[in-house]
Order: structure tokens, then sequence, then C-alpha cells
């Protein structure tokens, strides 16, 4: 099965707003097993909607029109599908209803400019929207079955999931289902991921489509299949074949995140954390806390810009700083050291580098960083050197923070 | 002039990526006085490519081809072009010494593979990549400009803004110019805002649109002119007009953010700051870091999340936490005055509140938040309730944190 999405809309040619139906859709109909053709965006304008309409049916089984079912002159899908098929719009009660309903519970008045909203090709099938005032349609002809969806994402999300799917599964062969799995790397470069697991990468079903965000490499696999069990059982295969290249590298899966598989790791082990923070100037403090139930293991937080609250709060000695300056492997440590102690923590970690634009020099470079992870005494080390903005490197530097705290909490974990 | 964008990638047809390409390149296109026709996207097949090309060609001046450009068998853009032109690919030594540079810089071994990159039509306009290895392509037949450009967005962005809008401005008659401008709104909500601007948001040129983003409305003023200047006097005539009644609550234009501003008015009165935060968890300090040369008036941060650090650290009388409870305005105003005098800084911010999704009571509901800024001993606590997820309510909290910095400042800015 075939399909092909026309989005209308002034708004989108404009560039006023980024088309997140595009993505959903997309997504949706890959899960359901329908090849999608094309997505054109076109005005709001009768006869470019009509064109748009007139080019997708011959070459789809599925026409969905996105958006332009509102009150207004500007709103003309309706119009543009009749026009296009050669059908006249009649009143439709349904329709009519959906459209009365909402104006209705809001206690405003239905006026004449909304009647529009209950036009509809003879033998329209009307979908029911309950968040909003635009009933949706589906109209067959030829074969081809046209779809109207309202604009605002909200609004179509519903529509799309609660009736258009039931629709289309009551009324197609859907040839197949397709899933998807996420698995989360740490600590490896994307070259390094895909050399690793490049043979799946080559493959065709399932497929493993590597992307790269800020430290992590995501590899999202993807399989098609009769059914809902059998793709899961593909994925399933698929992973275990990823992970016995890159389990120890693998920390989780799908929307989960690094803050929250280290917080329950730290959790697990009923151990608490501190942060001692320089040049990441509390990001790394904001994404612990980020987590539901993050109070009981974060407990403190400091974020020392100057040098003398390294010394006063934190401990770091004067020779110290004097002797190898506020960006050192040795000012890490005693950073993370001193906010252990202070905050009587079993973890304290230390970060200080240079996030530019300023400060950096031959020897200490912007983008120098160090981290420091600090477990009941013992402590580690860790050199960087990121490269990008200000805040890149910041975001960089407390991903780097996260990663090597996980593998500190790995080696105890129980 | 008429522009048609044609995107490929089979990945948006799957919805595995957003396109965010489509909404830069149609804000480009009206800031150039340029009309959209019609926005399409295709996968990764020379036939549809070549198919949406002739489609194109009848409707618009311009068609830009995006992505399809790298060496890989997928990238069949180049291919479509020449296919749906009836021309011939010839190798072209400049696009050849684009692509060969990229691999040179990086050490790589440039293969058989690339030399696909340095293919283009006989008579093509070469544009130059500096941060990628695909070259781009301007070709022109029959009065048509075809523009291929690479998928990867900071590639795509830079070659457009840098070699296609040069070369468009030097070979077309643009017909008009759009320039925009963007008054950023605090401390009022939307609709209060648009009550005051309603009669310019109705207007039609130049127009202003409301857009809501975390505690600010950004006022969009678009002209449409015959020049920049003419365009740039229209958008100055209605700032004067929204700033005569929203002027108090207009902190920026355009790119500016709030911490900006507010770094801006603390280093000019040569004042410092520090900050004591509880519920935000540090994402005050990182907003406040995230500007350049913050630390010249950003002293330290505090995220103290456990009640004895707000003892032992803020110096919050035992009894005031015992008496009020860690989320009062007595708590909020003793944490700012706390790290104001630890610090010894000119400001002290204090914030404490319940960010969820537990913790929350009938007294104290999730969304509670207490903010005190304290100026040279002199403080104010504000009170709010936001509502939202975890991750919302310290945003929020965080944004009107720097939102009552920023009154405070405004009352004392030189």
């Amino acid at each position: 099965m075939n399909a092909y999405l026309i989005f209308t809309g002034t708004e989108l040619l404009l560039g006023q707003i980024v088309n997140t139906n595009a993505q959903y859709l997309a997504r949706q109909l890959a899960d359901l097993g329908i090849d999608l053709y094309t997505q054109v965006t076109v005005g709001d304008n009768c006869r470019r909607i009509a064109e748009a309409i007139a080019a997708a049916r011959d070459k789809a089984d599925l026409v969905i029109i996105n958006g332009g079912l509102g009150p207004t002159e500007d709103d003309v899908s309706r119009e543009a599908l009749a026009e296009a098929l050669g059908v006249e719009l009649q009143q439709n009660i349904e329709a009519l209803a959906v459209a009365e309903r909402f104006f209705k519970l809001r206690g405003m008045p239905f006026t004449a400019a909304n009647l529009k909203q209950g036009l509809a090709p003879g033998g329209a099938v009307v979908l029911d929207n309950r968040v909003g005032t635009a009933p949706g349609i589906v109209y067959v002809k030829d074969g081809v079955i046209y779809a109207l969806l309202p604009g605002p994402p909200r609004e179509m999300e519903i529509m799309f999931s609660e009736q258009l799917v039931p629709y289309l599964q009551q009324n197609c062969k859907l040839k197949a289902v397709i899933k998807s799995r996420v698995l989360k790397v740490v600590g490896l470069g994307e070259p390094m991921v895909e050399e690793k697991v490049r043979e799946f990468i080559g493959a065709a079903n399932p497929t493993v489509a590597p992307t790269v965000k800020l430290g992590e490499v995501h590899l999202r696999i993807t399989a098609k299949a009769a059914d809902r069990a059998k793709a899961q059982e593909m994925i399933a295969g698929r992973e275990k074949d990823i992970r016995e290249r890159l389990g120890e590298h693998i920390f989780g899966t799908d929307e989960e995140t690094l803050e929250q598989v280290v917080g329950e790791m730290l959790a697990r082990n009923k151990m608490t954390v501190a942060t001692a923070e320089s040049c990441t100037g509390g990001l790394l403090a904001h994404r612990l806390t980020n987590v539901p139930g993050s109070s009981t293991y974060f407990q403190m937080g400091a974020v020392t810009y100057a040098n003398r609250w390294k010394t006063r709060l934190l401990g770091v000695g004067i020779e110290t700083l004097a002797a190898y300056g506020a960006v050192s492997p040795e000012t890490a440590r005693a950073m993370a050291g001193g906010i252990r102690q202070y905050a009587r923590t079993d973890v304290g970690i230390g970060i200080t580098g240079i996030a530019g634009p300023e400060g950096g020099s031959r020897e200490k470079p912007v983008g120098l960083v160090y981290i420091a992870v600090d477990v009941r005494g013992k402590s580690q080390v860790f050199r960087e050197i990121f490269s990008g903005d200000r805040q890149i490197i910041k975001a960089r530097a407390a991903q780097a923070a996260l990663y090597y705290l996980w593998r500190q909490l790995q080696l105890r974990d129980c």
C-alpha cells in the first residue's frame, strides 16, 4: 500500500512553523507498513491543493490531506478535494454535529461561517474530533482513499490514531508491521561504532541506522514483518548481535537518558553524589536533578567560578592553584574530593575547564576540560578537548562527566 | 520569482528525522521576496527525484534540490537532475577539488567512490562547501535555475547563505525584500500582550506575529518592501508603536536572551551575583554562565537539595526551616541573603520549590516556587505556581528568577 501526504498551509511555505506533522505521519505510516511515496506542501490555495490531489491520485492508494479544515476563507481543503475529484460537497449531518458540539461545549455561538465545516462529498465517512472543531473526512473514489485531517498537531494525532488507523485496519490489507528500538551508545565515536556493527547497518531487514547526539550514538533497529510478534522477535535478535559487540557501551534504550540510568545505579547502590563545577556552570547538577526522585541521591552542587570559592568551599589548596592552575588535573581532583567531603557523599565530581570563547592559551586551549570522579576517596581524572562554541563545550563536558560516572558505577554495580 | 523545493531522503519519508531544512529555506526565501510555490519530499530514488524536478520545471523560476549529494549509491540527485533535463554529467574539476580538499584536510583517502561528487552537467556553477565533502551545483536551463544543496543542515545553511544568495542577488531580479525583527516580551502572558497590540497583529504590512516561548512572548514584525531601507523603516515605525504600549516589558530583540541582557546590566553596573538553588537544580547558574564573559559577574552558585546544606552553607536557620518549611518565602529569602553573604556579592538569588512529580501537598502543590532576589541586603520574594512536568517547572522557575532579577536591575540601571 502506497501513501501520499499533502500538507496545506501558507505558514509552512513562509517558514513560520516547522512541519512536525510530517514526521509524525511518516513514522506512523511506516509502523503500519504503508510505504510513503511523497510528501508535498502547498499554500492555502484551492487550485494548488486540487492539483496536488490530482497528481497524487495515480500514484497512491491513500492520499492524506492535512490542514485547511477550519471555518475561515483560507480553509479550502474540502473544496479542493471536490474540485480534484469532480464531486459535489453536501451538508453532512454527522460532520455538522461534530463542529457544533465543540462550540456548544464552550458556550460559543455557532455562526453561518461554521456551516462550512459540515460539508463533505456524498457518501463520505466522518471522523470525529474530540479536541477541536474540525471534523475529518474519509472519501473513497476509484479505489483510492482520501483522508482529510485537521492541521493542529494534537487534533491530527488523536484523529489519526483513534479513527483513521482503525478505519485502515478494517478496510485495507495492511501488508506489514514496522517496529523499531533504539540502543544508546556512549563513550565511542560514530566511526568506531559503525565499524563494529557495519554488517548490520548494511542489512535490509532489520535495518540498523546510526544517529549522533552530543556524545552519544543512537542505533535504531527497525524490523518489518507480517505481525508485531515477528517484528519484535527480529529486533530482539539483532539487539543481541549488537550487544555482543558493543554491550559495555550501551547504557540504555529508546527514551532512557544517561542521567536516568546513572540515577538508578546510584539509588540501587544506596550511594549519594555531589558536584563541583567550574566550566559547566551548573549544567551537570541540572541534568542530574532532571530525574524525578533525584533528591534521594543528589545531595548538593557547587558552581565555583572564581578561584577563591574553589579554595574556601572545596578546600582546593592555594598552592595547587598556584602550581598547576585552575584548569588542571590536580585542581579537578581536589574539587571532586573537596565537594565529597563537604557534602559527606559517596561520590564527588569535579569539572574544570575552559568553555571559551576567551581564556584559552597555547598550552590550555578553549575546550580543554578535566573531569575527576572521586568514589569514597579513590579518584580518577580524565582529560578531554572539546570543539564547538561555549554552550556545546559545556554540554559535551557535562555529558562526559555523566559517562565517566556511569563507568565508575558499572564497576561496583550490584 | 517563484521557487519550488525538493527534499530527498528516505529517512524523511520514514519519519526518522524532522525536516528542519524545510523551515530554514522557506524563511530565507521569504526574506529574499521569493514566493515558495511548493515543497515536496521524495525518497532516495533517481526516477522519483527526476519526476519531481520535471513537475517543478513548469511552475518555478528556481528549483532547489536538497540532499543526495554524498558519495554513496543512495546519493542520486545529480543523476536525477541530468535525467530530468536530458543533459549529461561530466567530471567538473572545480567540484572535484571541493570534494578532495575535505578528505585531504582530514588525512582520509579519496577513493573512486568519491569521484562521483565531482560530477556536474556541463556549464554548471560549483558552490564551495567549506564544512563538508559535497560541492553544490547551480545549473540554468530554459530560464529556470536549478540548485543542488547538500542535506546536512549546517552544510546547507552555510552554502545557501554564503553562496546561493549572492548568486541569486547577482543573477535575478528579486522583486521585494522581506525583513523581520523580533521583540521579546517577558512578564506578561500572551493574551495580555495580544490585547495590547491587537490592531498591529491584524495589519497586513508590516505584520506582527506572536509566538510563546517558556515565559516569553516574541513579537515578530515582518515588513515587505521594494528595498531593504524601506523595509527597515517600516519595521522601525511599528517597533516604536509596540514599544509605546509594551516598552517596560521588552527586554531584547532578535537573538538576544534574557541571561545576556541581565549579564550586560550586571557588568555595566559593576555588580556581582551568586545563586542558591533548590528545585531548579543548577539551571539558573547554567543559564547565567551560558553567556560569554559571565565570569566577570557570576561568582558562585550552590545547589542545595538537602536541608542540611541550606543550613550549613547558606546559614538558613534550623528554626526557619522548622517553622515555615523548606519551600517558603522565609527560606527563599534566607537562601538569597545567605549565598550573597557567603560569596560576598552584590546580588543573591534564592529559589526553593517543588518540581515534582512527587512531594506536593494540598497547601504546597507541585509547581509552587518561591524566588528571592537580594540586592545589597534588600530583598524581595516572589511566589509562583507553575504547571507542567518536572523539567518544565524547572525551566519556568529559572526563567522567572531571571525576570525578577532583570526587573530589580532595571530600577538601578545607569
